[in-house]
């Protein structure tokens, strides 16, 4: 198709271009007909130019012009003006200009739209997602993937600056499945053998350490397929780290590093380092989370001293089996009504709460319910370890240790939510959790799993609680924690082949199963591995946050549902039996 | 583990640093013991810095350094010296220096590795990708990747400053096989259902200029599960670029942009743009190649007019039947022995030539088997066409075009082979290849098949012909060709949803089959899409050139073999019942 190359994109035209002679491409965006003369708002990635055809001044192009509607691509040629006082549009940066149109030249026709092509549309999201290549054409959306350009040329530039070397790992690998689901490929040249899609590179890039290759870095897609839930991603991006001859302190630094430069490149923030340190227990029975939200107070404080010796029974029934008993004071609610207490009383029954305890603090004491099974002490007891002054509510909840330090947290999170404790200049909060537990004891199969993964070291002191007491060690390992949203997290590996065969053995995997799946790496920790460690940062969680998106799906070019579909294209879809039989695989009846 | 951050790597210490006390880790590249002085060559990926132990300075260090082997993993504390002038190793930058070292510490062991790690080894590919983690570990697979990552961040720069957005698309898509077969991933939530890994993401770059972003690029992971040649892997890096509003000049311009900041960022050679163009036919005709090789000359000749009027039975025949007869001329080679030529005979049939027709040019005359049938008139004629001069050698073939222009391109090459045409410091041949057909038919099949893919946009000037002689519309497609390998393809695409009906119908796909496979494209270009095109990099390609390697293994971290095994981890592998029945498939027997 012969047009001409445009001259100026539709976002730069200004004064200082006016009578010059122009070509621009783009879309209708807004066509009126003013009595004769048309007016038309031509969109493209780069801003909005206003372009007026009228009669007097080209009577063809004006008659062309008739038959514009709404996402047309056209070609106009014309002359920059200036717009009149009263036509002036300060909201656009070409508000003060127009372009009186010669020539235009339809590039191609648009049916109309399911939607509007604009901002804060109510269209649901599913007919957005089936018609995504409409819906990445509104301005908001183009805003979060121009962002999300920004982030990964930001990211790379910093790791180049530091000496960290890309590397592309395979997506064809081999399953190993330890924890999530794989994804798995039928091989067609190996009947009955299969590929799985990374979950993650970690064992490559820990091989890449092997290798010597010092620094690595890798923006990557990774894959799990697990039932989603609402804010993951069959596929999902992952800036992937792994740096040798270095502490935990070492990789801290190189992602404070990075913090800050983002911080500053999106957000025009100075980001303080080094940054606030919390370890995994404390986080725990602080703020019930293992990802906790900083940018409020609202700190949860164990009572277990204050009612030692109790005689309320909901309380020493509790302490008698390692429960235990953690109090919330909200400042200045002391005058919430029974209604709302009930209403948060559901909702964390609602999480398996048996109850929850609520005290007034009242000038003359406190007012519960519960008041009356407390001795004088501890009541005094109570509010000086909350530091609790009149007026303030105190919340209660005891139970077994991490699911009541978890419920009470969502609590926490619930009246911060309630009382609107997050403002929209409240500053971020971008903590390090550590200290993790190396592993964690499932009921179900009965046995443990890597809180992380099976590469993750141990602490030195540990070492030996790893064959008589494994639930108790603590791990080299590290979450990077933005807003409450767990955006890395990382550990200092095992680069000693005879810990690795421990680990294995923590975790219930046999020497043959560990031979067979992992056999490489345990084969390449016996050939020189220097000690090592990295990071692995959800980049679509960061994009989300640093663009202030509600959803990962508004970050994603394509995103799928959260039943794994592609609206758009349909996938997954069927296949044809040809393609079935090349892969010496049938469907299950 | 404990041990201290380095204060340097083992490549940056120099005589400055003479009496500083230093930290370095890094691998025993080298071990000597010298009367009781042990010498260690120290390696990471920045250097080698030479370690001395002696018994006089530190008695317990040195003995701690008697244990030392090759690839073991060490940190070593010491203070820098001036090597004596015999000792200086001006091979290493390090090499004026060496460190005393006062302490060791043994970061980890090293069993002996399957081979030396050092270049120009001669161990079997095999055994080097089986343990690829200390393949790595040679500085020529080191230096391989070091400047892939360099041409990473060269392209990434170069389409980021010139406003293109770097976006990613899904790698879990639909299936639409429509050339080459595609790998398949089996849905567990969707029972029967499979996604694709994508071949290509063009239906997805095209959607985004649907979108209006106007210009876009990625480097991304394609996937053919194809019988592999020696220079294929299922799984290949591509430099994926789309621009909207553009003609073929445009795209060629910003393609040569990113040619000449790689020439200078890599081999710091100046590139002069714009490229040369060649034309498909004129590229087969003259080179016998859509991918020729201009670092030489030896340009073939259509010789079909000298013989127009031949008596000569071979030639007449060919020319009745459409075929041609093509010369080529080798100056210098007149004295090449009978012995010579029946090999280049040989070689010639083995591509399928019925035989090779040779002429010694001499001061008398054309001296040849077959010169008794030729005419004085034709011999003159073909002497002038090849410009051919006594003591050159002529060789000619006749058989139908294609075949016969490809096995004269093919001897091309090996000529320039034997007589060492192509020399160390040839300069690079960087040319277009423009005007390919459409599409080709395909015997087996009897039908046509995209020669680039079906989006590729048919020239307007043979828009009819699409229904009428489908095999002479000519596309606007071009390729990229650096010394002789395709490095790039790329096309103006289809931007209008009947073009694209009318080249779903030239393909033999039916109305219902293109809905079905490409129902959300068909339906996308009926909402205004802008024309467009681009182009796709094979990333593993250039930069085996680039890096002057044999092979894309060279400059990949962990490749499959031919068959599509990773050595390594001996994937693809076996998997578990449990896992098949999750995705509701089982093996055939």
């Amino acid at each position: 198709m012969q047009f001409k190359n445009r001259t100026h994109t539709c976002g730069e035209l200004r004064e200082k271009n006016i009578g010059e002679k122009v070509v621009l491409n783009g879309w209708v965006s807004t066509r009126r007909d003013l009595g004769g003369v048309i007016f038309i708002d031509l969109r493209d990635r780069y801003g909005i130019t206003q372009i007026i055809f009228e009669p007097n001044h080209n009577q063809e192009t004006h008659n062309a012009a008739k038959e514009l509607r709404g996402e047309y691509v056209i070609s106009i040629e014309g002359v920059i003006e200036k717009r009149s006082e009263d036509t002036v549009n300060l909201s656009l940066t070409t508000g003060t200009i127009d372009v009186r149109a010669d020539k235009l030249l339809i590039l191609n026709k648009a049916i109309t739209p399911p939607f509007l092509i604009q901002d804060n549309i109510d269209t649901n999201e599913e007919t957005r997602l089936k018609y995504r290549f409409l819906d990445l054409r509104r301005a908001e959306m183009q805003k979060n993937l121009f962002l999300r350009h920004k982030m990964y040329q930001s990211v790379r530039s910093y790791f180049d600056e530091n000496d960290f070397v890309e590397i592309e790992t395979p997506v064809l690998m081999k399953s190993t499945p330890e924890g999530a689901r794989d994804y798995l490929v039928p091989s067609r040249i190996h009947k009955g053998k299969f590929y799985a899609l990374p979950q993650s590179p970690q064992t490559y890039k820990q091989l890449l350490m092997v290798s010597g290759f010092d620094k690595y870095y890798q923006i990557v897609k990774c894959f799990r397929d697990e039932d989603l839930r609402a804010d993951r991603q069959p596929e999902f991006t992952q800036i992937d780290v792994e740096m040798s001859f270095v502490q935990q302190e070492d990789v801290f630094k190189v992602v404070e590093g990075l913090m800050k430069k983002l911080f500053k490149n999106v957000w025009n923030k100075e980001l303080k380092t080094p940054l606030q340190k919390l370890t995994y227990s404390d986080a725990i029975e602080k703020y019930g989370s293992d990802k906790p939200d900083l940018r409020f107070g609202l700190e949860m404080v164990t009572l277990n001293n204050v009612f030692a010796n109790t005689e309320f029974k909901v309380f020493n029934e509790q302490i008698a089996n390692n429960g235990i008993i953690t109090g919330l004071k909200i400042p200045g609610c002391g005058d919430y009504t029974r209604n709302q207490l009930d209403v948060l009383t559901e909702f964390v029954k609602k999480q398996g709460a048996g109850g929850l305890i609520w005290m007034r603090v009242k000038k003359e004491g406190l007012e519960a319910p519960v008041a009356k099974f407390f001795t004088q002490d501890e009541k005094q007891n109570l509010v000086k370890s909350l530091n609790a002054r009149t007026g303030d509510l105190i919340f209660i909840l005891t139970g077994p240790r991490l699911k009541t330090f978890s419920i009470m947290g969502s609590l926490r999170l619930e009246m911060a939510r309630r009382l609107d404790l997050i403002k929209k200049d409240t500053p971020p909060s971008l903590i390090w959790v550590t200290d993790f537990p190396l592993l964690e004891w499932d009921e179900e199969t009965n046995r443990y799993y890597a809180m992380h993964h099976p590469f993750t070291s141990p602490r030195e002191e540990d070492l030996e609680l790893l064959e008589t007491s494994p639930g108790d060690v603590k791990a080299k390992a590290y979450d990077l924690v933005l807003n409450g949203n767990e955006i890395a997290g990382g550990s200092i590996r095992i680069h000693d082949s005879s810990v690795q065969s421990k680990m294995f053995k923590a975790l219930g995997i046999t020497k043959e199963e560990a031979e067979l799946k992992f056999g490489f790496l345990l084969n390449a920790l016996k050939y020189g591995a220097p000690p090592h460690g990295g990071i692995a940062f959800g980049f679509d969680r960061m994009v989300m946050l640093f663009t202030g998106s509600q959803s990962i799906r508004e970050v994603i070019a394509f995103p799928k549902t959260s039943s794994a579909i592609s609206l758009m294209d349909d996938s997954p879809s069927l296949v044809s039996d040809e393609q079935l039989n090349e892969l010496h695989i049938k469907i299950k009846k």
